[in-house]
C-alpha cells in the first residue's frame, strides 16, 4: 500500500491540478483506474500542501467524491477509494466490446428511407426548394423584430401548441382567398412542417396494423410517417389522372386512411379527376375512412387556380388538409399547418407537444404580419411568375428529349417536373452516365413498374444553370443512344 | 329545363358576382347543389352581359370549371353542368353523417397523456419552466441579429439535420466544462427539445414490442415516446437512491433500453447511487442493452456539481445522453441535444428529417455565440443563485408541513420539488381543497403505490408568490386535518 503521505496523483503534474479542476482531475483518474480499491488517500491537509491549493477546496472535492460513492471516509480513519470502484473498469481478462449494440430493424428501415433530407447546396437537379435569392429578407427581419417587440416576454414562454391565434386566423383567410376553402381559425393547427403534421395525424388516426393507402410513386415522407405509426401501407398506382382510386378500393377496401396529393400529384404532377374525387369521397363515406389531403405546392399553379381541394368537396368532415409555408417562403422558416375537424384540434395539439413541444411564437407572429399586411400575396405573385419562367425554360431546353420519345408533363405547376421514358433501362443508364445530381422516379416507388423517369427539381436554380443542366442532360442522352 | 337565356345564378345578386370572384361563386353554387346535372348554362357572351363583366373573364372561369370536371362543353352545343356533379351532394334519402370517424385507440391514449403540455400562465405551483424575467433579452436579440447577418442566405436554406457545427462544438465544450464529459462535436446532434431527441432515439433503437424500463414515478414524456415507438414499457420503482435497478433486472432482465434520469430523478429528485450505477452498466453490458440518460436539469445543481453522468462512467458506448437548453435559457428557444455514439449520428439525423425536418440555423448560431462568448455561463451562474434562493424560500415556507409528517427533499437542485406524505388520501384531499394549481405525484406514476405527494413547480415564480402559495398550502393542510 502506498504511503498516505505520498503525492495523491504522482502521474499528474501539480500544475495541471492547480490550473484545472481538482474534482474533474481526480474523478477522471478514478474512472481511468489510476487507484486501487481500498487505497488510502492523503489527508486533505497533506493534499492541499502538495498541490498548493486551499484545504477548503480539497475538502469540498473529497466531499463531492464521497457523495458520489467514489471515496469512503471514516472519522479518524481517513479517506479511501471505495471498493465498488473496482467494478467501474472492465476486468482485464474479459474481452472488451468494441461496439455498442445495434439499432432496431425498424429504426434502420426508417433512417434508410431518407425521404426528407434536402441537399445543402442546390445544383441541377436537386433543388426543389424555394428560391431564396428573391426573398424580401429585409422586410422579414423588420417584421420579426416587430413581432419580438410586440410579444415581449410572452414570446419567450411556452406557446399554445395549436399555434398563435393571429397566424391561425391569417391562414384561414389565406386558404379562403387562394384555395376557396372555408374553415374557422380554430380548425387550423400550426406545425413546423407538413411532415410533422402528417406524423401527428398518423399517430392520432391510425392504430398499428391499420391499412393506409398512399400513391405509388408518391411522397416517401408519408411512408416514413406510416412506418413510425406502424400502419400497413397500401401502395395505389398513379396514372395521368392521379391515384387509381378503383385499384385502391380493390386491393384494400377497408383502409382506415388515404394519403393523397390530389391537386398536383407528388412526384408525377397529375391532377386527380373529378370522377375519382367523387369516387374517393363516396368510398370513404361508406367505409368511414379518413382522407389526408397534402396540398404541398398549392400556391404554385401558374395558369389560373389549382384544382379545387378535396377539402372543399367533402361534406362530411373526413378530409384533413395539410399545407406548408416552407416552400412559398424559405426552407428554414419551419411553419406549416393542418386544417382539421374541430374535435381533433385539441387531440392533435396534445400529440404535438409530445413530439417536440410547440412552434416559437415570434416566427408565427412575423408570418401572420407578413400575410395580413399583404407581403405574402405580393411575394407569391412574384414567385409564381419566376417559377413559371423557370419551368418554361426547362421544358424548352428539354424539348430534344421529347423528340426521342421522352414524355414531358403539361400541367403548369410546381417546383419540379418528371420526364419519363418507357425504357426504364435507358433512364437509369442516363442517370448513371450524367454528372448531374439526378433522382430516379423509381426511387419514389414502393412497387416496381416498367419505365422510369427523372425527377428534376429546379425551384432554387437560376434559369441559366437549369438550362446548362438540361443541355448536359440532352447531350448525355444523345451520347448514350449511339 | 331552364332557358339558356336566364340568369346563370338568379339567387345570387349580380353585385356579389361582380365584387367577388366569379369562379369561386360558381364553384360554391355547384358544390351547394344549386344546379341540376345536365342543366344548360347561358353562353359566355350572355353571362358577361348579365353580370356586366368581360367575356374573357367568363371564358376563363368556364374553362377552369370544365378542367375540373364540373362543366362539360361541346363545340356548338354549349356549356352544361356535368352529370357526375349529382354525386357530389349526398342524396336526400340517405342519412347524412354528422360526425367524421373516430381517432385510433393509440391516438386517443397518447393525446390523453398530455405529459408535455405546459401552462401558458405561470401560477403557484405549475411553473417548472425558466424564469424569463431574468433573461438577458437585449443581448440575445443582438446575437440573433448578428447570426442572421453572418449566415446571410445560408440561414434561410435547409440546414444540416445534425445541427450547426458551431453549436455542436459549443455543446461539446459546455458538457466538458460543466459536466466533466468527454465527447467529440461530431457526436452531438441538435434537436428542438429533449422530448424530440427521445422520440428519435426510441424510433431508432426500439422495435415494436421491445421492452424499455422507465422510472416509476417518472417523466411521462418517455411514456409517450415509447408509446409512439410501440415499445413495451416496464415501470421500475424509485426510492431515495433512484431507480431500483435490482427490480428492473428481476421484472425485465432482457430489456432493450433503459430510460433514466440518474442525476436528479424526475420527479422525485433522488440521485442514483454509485452501486446502482455500476449494477445498471454491468447488467446493460451483459444484456447488450442501451441506456438513455436524460440529464434534464443538469445545469441546476446548487451546491457543487451534480453527480457524474452515467455517460462518463460508461466504457462501452451504450449510454446516450440527452440535455436541453430550453430550461437554462427560455422555453421558446427550442434547442436541445443528444450525445450519442458516432455510428448513430447519421441514422438519427435521417430520422430527425422525417419527424419535422431540422432546427433553423439562425437560432443555433445565436446560441453558439451566447455560449462561446461566455454569456451562457454568466447566465447559468445567476439563475443557479436565483433558483437556489427560490428553493430555500419554498422549503422554509413549507416547514410547518414537515412538522405534520410531510417529507421534504434535501437535494439542492432543480426547478421543482416533491413533498410527500404516507397518507395518500390526505394528499389528494389537500390538492382538491386547495385553490392552487397542484399536480399529484401519483399522476406521474404508471403503477399504483401507497402514499402520494405534491409536485410543486416553482422555477418561473417570484419568491413572493411562491411564499404566498406555500402559506396557502400550509393553511389548507391545517384546515383539512381538523
Amino acid at each position: 500500500m502506498r504511503s498516505p503521505k505520498g503525492m495523491l496523483l504522482p502521474r499528474i503534474r501539480a500544475a495541471r491540478v492547480r490550473r484545472g479542476n481538482l474534482y474533474q482531475t481526480l474523478r477522471a483518474a478514478v474512472l481511468e483506474g489510476a487507484f486501487r480499491p481500498g487505497q488510502r488517500f492523503p489527508s486533505s491537509r497533506q493534499a492541499a500542501a502538495d498541490y498548493g491549493i486551499s484545504r477548503g477546496l480539497v475538502e469540498e472535492v473529497f466531499t463531492q467524491l464521497t457523495d458520489e460513492g467514489f471515496l469512503e471516509r471514516g472519522v479518524g480513519r481517513g479517506t479511501f477509494i471505495a471498493s465498488r470502484v473496482a467494478q467501474l473498469t472492465p476486468a482485464k481478462g474479459k474481452k472488451k466490446r468494441k461496439r455498442s449494440p445495434s439499432p432496431s430493424r425498424r429504426g434502420l428501415a426508417i433512417s434508410a428511407n431518407a425521404a426528407c433530407r434536402e441537399p445543402e447546396i442546390p445544383v441541377a437537379f436537386n433543388a426543389g426548394t424555394a428560391d431564396i435569392k428573391e426573398f424580401p429578407w429585409e422586410r422579414w427581419r423588420l417584421l420579426e423584430a416587430r413581432a419580438a417587440r410586440e410579444l415581449g416576454h410572452e414570446g419567450l414562454r411556452f406557446t399554445d401548441p395549436r399555434g398563435l391565434w393571429s397566424l391561425r386566423t391569417a391562414v384561414a383567410r389565406y386558404v379562403a382567398q387562394f384555395r376557396g376553402m372555408h374553415c374557422e381559425p380554430g380548425q387550423v393547427i400550426v406545425f413546423n412542417s407538413a411532415q410533422q403534421a402528417l406524423n401527428a395525424i398518423s399517430i392520432l388516426l391510425l392504430d398499428r396494423g391499420d391499412a393506409a393507402w398512399m400513391e405509388d410513386p408518391g411522397y416517401l415522407g408519408a411512408r416514413a410517417a406510416f412506418g413510425i405509426a406502424g400502419a400497413r401501407i397500401v401502395p395505389v398506382p398513379v396514372d395521368d389522372q392521379g391515384m387509381r382510386v378503383d385499384m385502391g378500393m380493390r386491393c384494400s377496401p377497408r383502409a382506415r386512411l388515404v394519403y393523397i396529393t390530389p391537386s398536383h400529384q407528388y412526384p408525377t404532377g397529375a391532377a386527380l379527376s373529378l370522377e375519382r374525387r367523387i369516387a374517393l369521397l363516396d368510398w370513404s363515406r361508406r367505409n368511414d375512412s379518413w382522407i389526408v389531403e397534402d396540398d404541398y405546392d398549392g400556391e404554385f399553379g401558374y395558369d389560373g387556380q389549382l384544382l379545387t381541394p378535396l377539402y372543399s368537396i367533402d361534406t362530411d368532415s373526413r378530409v384533413l388538409y395539410i399545407g406548408t409555408l416552407n416552400k412559398a417562403m424559405f426552407a428554414s422558416l419551419r411553419l406549416a399547418y393542418a386544417i382539421v375537424p374541430e374535435r381533433l384540434v385539441e387531440l392533435l395539439a396534445n400529440i404535438r407537444t409530445q413530439l417536440d413541444g410547440f412552434t416559437p411564437a415570434v416566427t408565427q407572429m412575423a408570418m401572420s404580419l407578413f400575410m395580413e399586411e399583404g407581403f405574402f400575396s405580393v411575394h407569391l405573385r412574384r414567385m409564381r411568375a419566376l417559377y413559371k419562367a423557370k419551368r418554361t425554360a426547362l421544358i424548352e431546353a428539354l424539348s430534344p428529349l421529347v423528340a426521342c420519345r421522352w414524355q414531358c408533363p403539361t400541367r403548369p405547376a410546381g417546383m419540379h417536373l418528371v420526364v419519363r421514358h418507357q425504357d426504364g433501362g435507358l433512364v437509369r443508364a442516363l442517370a448513371e452516365a450524367s454528372s448531374l445530381d439526378l433522382a430516379l422516379l423509381s426511387s419514389y416507388r414502393i412497387t416496381r413498374a416498367s419505365g422510369d423517369g427523372l425527377f428534376l427539381r429546379y425551384g432554387a436554380l437560376e434559369i441559366s444553370s437549369l438550362q446548362a443542366g438540361a443541355a448536359s442532360l440532352v447531350a448525355t442522352a444523345a451520347r448514350i443512344r449511339r
